[in-house]
């Protein structure tokens, strides 16, 4: 149940009283800061003249403003001038890195039909999914993740497009999660993908585009690694056990959780598929081998499997990563799409949830009823990646940086002021006019805090000769110039 | 009502059938691309084991994949290569002027709260709200626009920031519009705002802003113009024609239909409001008004419309824009919260809508509680731009830019050609590597689509020598080079 809440307020000291509505429900407590509330009625009343179709509140004196909840919604963030330098610094490094690697840059609407997203594989996604009905009775949803949106339009452009398209991502995701350790419910996702190569030359191309990555920001082979396997793996030994190959996507779901909750509940889920308690209790072995031999042992050599695996080691050490990677069985990434070679990144001293992960998806497109092409990508989000900077002492120091403050002595030298500022602006160099009369203290206290490198001061003598001061702030050396002349 | 459908799909020639369930609704028939449907129960089936918790359908054998809907949701984008390279494009324009003029950007949830947006002022945004209940119980909404977010956020910084702030965001809106000529249901909009600068100087300083970004695109004076005004010349009317203040709000919102719908629907909507017929017919001859010293004689000289106003037209002067804007007593621009100063970026032509629109809003603030601090800012929407410029004629031609493409001459070579691409990409050279072995013919092709400057062929002979073939594809010229020595 909602309550319908109407708060009328006015400012005493307004001179145009401005009305202003909040909805309220009872389940968002927190949606005013301040403990008071003033209600009034709904109804609209009638005003001066008296018409129907009037909304106008009747004023009433000397009413306090209640403050609005000032933080973003629950789970959500903002992005400060701090916070945003931060996120422009990570996605430069994204896109910078997607550049190098010849990846074209891609989005899609934030806001997708829901279908999209909705897959019958014991997935999580489901159930956190923030959708609704549009106004058009639409069945909507906000992206939980990139991937079935590129299928999207993969299958729209159909031939009109040369493949292998390389394509790269970064979007805002959402999933409607529990709130624990610091999660939130939206995430930024940097994604590449390669759509039409069958072979494991692509996901080894994804895995070094992340490398470089790493490299650039300063994270090393000693701070991260990846745990690849391959879906087929355990394609292959369900098959050796005799568990039916429909099982598959859901027993992968399963095998995922295998660090996140406890091993009996494991047993147990895999066991509500419908798998024999032997065949678990092999399966569950054999997926904490962490190397290939002794995979090789298990599963004999001829399977797709072990040959995808062994390729891709090879082509690790081709394009230079072959410290950062580690076979690891029991990687099978958590959605249900995945086919082929999977991976994640994690980090090495166990602290953190993985840092990225991908594979091998040559089923989606047809999933979606698009032509058989084969596919594989990856997705690293925003959040983890701050946690392990952080940790390791790598985040970057990130300031204002701002060349010129441009600044008039009077008041009636501002118009000059802004010629100064028009000037230099339009020579390329960054300027933050002083747009009042303050005084030259409060002046110098800004130009600090914006790191400007020079102050340029309009005084009247100096421009009546068309000069201006110029103070350079970092070795206090002061002289006049031509405004003509200033660089 | 809504039908739930579950769609099994089978490949028959799939290796592991993957199930995948599309929840339809009657009313969004766009669903399916193809009219046949398959239809299966939506019980969960007992599979093999017959535990309970399964949740695996009946496999039924050669099912026809129902193809999804390629196109997003209606009113909304993709932005494939082409599209993204625009984007990118006008974005880094926004930003590289929003730069110069020494502004840090922000970002807020593109979720918010949904009572950050309720005003109670005859607004069209109340209506045109995406909003919903998350699975929370809490009311949300998709941002119409940025204005409300930024806001909460000064709010929330409370005395942690120092005044003046000079901000700016490129974020996506959504508003749920019928959809009439190319409108769309979200927009990207650019936001410059300074917060806590009383005197028109800011004002002018934004639109400096702008007509610094129309001529970086070549956008120019006779193509592009500003009507500005000041809210305080309809209040001053009002005032003067006995009208309640407290309708200013509400005046302002249906004067600023007056060129999109019928005068005589302008002047019932204002009746309604209780505004007598005489002082709508006398309101209306003054809102035609585009002089300043017309509008001295109607109001006097002594009001703060008059005095803003003036030393507007005269910062124009001095920032070089004074060809650029006019006065127009008819705008008010659209929403309630505008007090002071109000403009809008029209095309001469007149064949576009407003190009964007801002001014001052001194009780927002307060409004939502905060402290009273003045603010103004602009909104400037991605469409309507873009429409101009291909009506001018100046749409940038964009291509892909991959310095080069490395390409292996035979399969075994395909390490080989990693190390190269490698070594390329960590000298900062933008690399697309052939990931598959490929006719020559075909390579060449796919290097003039992505306009690489030179191709990189790997070879038996010169690799077993460190060293690769060069091919520079504007002048055909080709030398074989060590490894090391390639830059």
């Amino acid at each position: 149940m909602r309550a319908i809440q109407i708060v009328t307020t006015r400012l005493s000291s307004c001179l145009r009283p401005i009305r202003f509505e909040l909805v309220s429900s009872s389940s968002s407590p927190r949606l005013f800061s301040n403990s008071r509330r003033l209600i009034c009625t709904a109804a609209a009343t009638k005003s001066n003249g008296g018409r129907s179709g009037s909304i106008v509140a009747p004023l009433v004196e000397n009413e306090e403003v209640q403050k609005i909840d000032v933080n973003p919604p629950k789970g959500t963030r903002d992005f400060a001038p701090e916070d945003m330098r931060l996120r422009n610094w990570l996605f430069n490094h994204f896109k910078e890195v997607s550049r190098l690697f010849g990846y074209e840059e891609v989005d899609y609407p934030v806001l997708e039909t829901e279908a999209l997203f909705i897959r019958k594989a014991g997935e999580e996604i489901r159930d956190q999914l923030y959708c609704f009905e549009d106004r058009g009775k639409r069945r909507v949803a906000l992206r939980p993740e990139l991937t079935p949106s590129l299928a999207r339009l993969v299958i729209q452009k159909g031939k009109s497009v040369s493949l292998p398209l390389k394509w790269f991502a970064i979007g805002q995701c959402w999933r409607y999660e529990r709130m624990t350790r610091g999660r939130r419910r939206e995430h930024y996702q940097w994604n590449m993908d390669i759509i039409g190569v069958p072979h494991v030359t692509a996901e080894a191309e994804l895995i070094s585009a992340i490398v470089s990555f790493f490299k650039r920001i300063g994270i090393t082979a000693s701070d991260v690694g990846f745990k690849v396997s391959s879906r087929k793996v355990l394609q292959e030994l369900l098959r050796k056990y005799g568990v039916p190959e429909n099982l598959f996507g859901r027993v992968c779901i399963i095998i995922d959780k295998i660090e996140k909750i406890p091993i009996d509940e494991i047993k147990k889920e895999l066991g509500s598929t419908g798998i024999s308690e032997d065949a678990i209790e092999q399966l569950l072995q054999v997926l904490s081998v962490k190397s290939l031999d002794d995979l090789e042992d298990v599963l004999g050599g001829a399977g797709e499997a072990i040959a995808d695996l062994k390729q891709l080691f090879s082509l690790a050490e081709k394009f230079g990563y072959s410290e950062w990677i580690q076979f690891d069985a029991s990687v099978v990434r958590g959605l249900a799409y995945y086919t082929g070679i999977v991976f994640e990144g994690f980090d090495r001293k166990g602290n953190l949830r993985a840092i990225c992960g991908g594979g091998r998806y040559d089923r989606l497109l047809p999933t979606y009823g698009g032509d058989d092409i084969p596919a594989c990508g990856f997705g690293f989000g925003d959040a983890v990646i701050v946690e392990l900077l952080k940790e390791k002492n790598l985040l970057p120091e990130l300031g204002q940086e701002v060349e010129n403050i441009v600044c008039a002595l009077e008041k009636d030298l501002q118009g000059a002021a802004a010629t100064v500022a028009t000037a230099l602006r339009s020579k390329g160099q960054t300027v933050d006019l002083v747009l009042e009369s303050k005084p030259l203290k409060w002046v110098f206290k800004r130009a600090a805090r914006i790191n400007a490198r020079r102050l340029i001061l309009v005084g009247k003598t100096e421009w009546e000769d068309g000069s201006v001061s110029v103070k350079v702030l970092s070795s206090g050396e002061q002289f006049q110039v031509k405004l003509n002349d200033l660089e």
